[in-house]
């Protein structure tokens, strides 16, 4: 999945897998939201729960909060179970504004610093 | 395809079609290069030619070259024919390494300083 290339294909992010720290599978990219004016990849939406799309659950995470693991093969990223209860998702289908006002909102949930 | 939204999903990207100032159809968005250290978009990769996936050509384009056009509903990148015929480009299957060597080839052939 990851090589040395400084490069990643979208094609290869979509669809790996995210994990909690413990190794815990938390769900799969879903997509990624690219900041239309810079070209920044803002965040990896992770989806999880549902059942052939029925019910998918779909959570945006800020993109530097994923690190990947080689061994595991996919992302981990560092975030309890409470955390991910109490975090912003929306319903699949139903794509958020994405406003400034939001992104804070995502970014803080993760205490990490909105750009 | 675009919104008032900052942001836009990878999803929505892949698969746009991208047009020369004409409004000729050169082909559509097969992929995105994504740094993996800054999370920066720094290629859209155009597909044309080939039929069912058989043959087809990939063509990076400098992200920041490609303009959206609501009223096209697609990209719009100013490129000459004889441009795109020397452009870099690889089959599809065969992804090239994308150091900086080969990215700044691919900028400079757009005239785009490499970032």
């Amino acid at each position: 999945m990851q090589t040395a290339s400084p490069v990643i294909s979208s094609d290869r992010v979509n669809g790996t897998k995210v994990y909690n720290p413990k190794g815990d599978k938390l769900g799969s990219i879903n997509s990624l939201m690219i900041d239309k004016i810079t070209g920044k990849v803002r965040y990896a939406v992770m989806e999880f729960g549902g059942f052939l799309g029925i019910g998918t659950d779909l959570y945006p995470f800020p993109w530097h909060s994923l690190k990947y693991d080689p061994g595991l093969g996919g992302y981990v990223v560092s975030v309890t179970k409470e955390q991910l209860e109490s975090a912003p998702h929306y319903e699949g289908g139903s794509l958020p504004d994405y406003t400034d006002d939001y992104g804070r909102r995502v970014y803080g949930h993760y205490d990490i610093p909105y750009i």
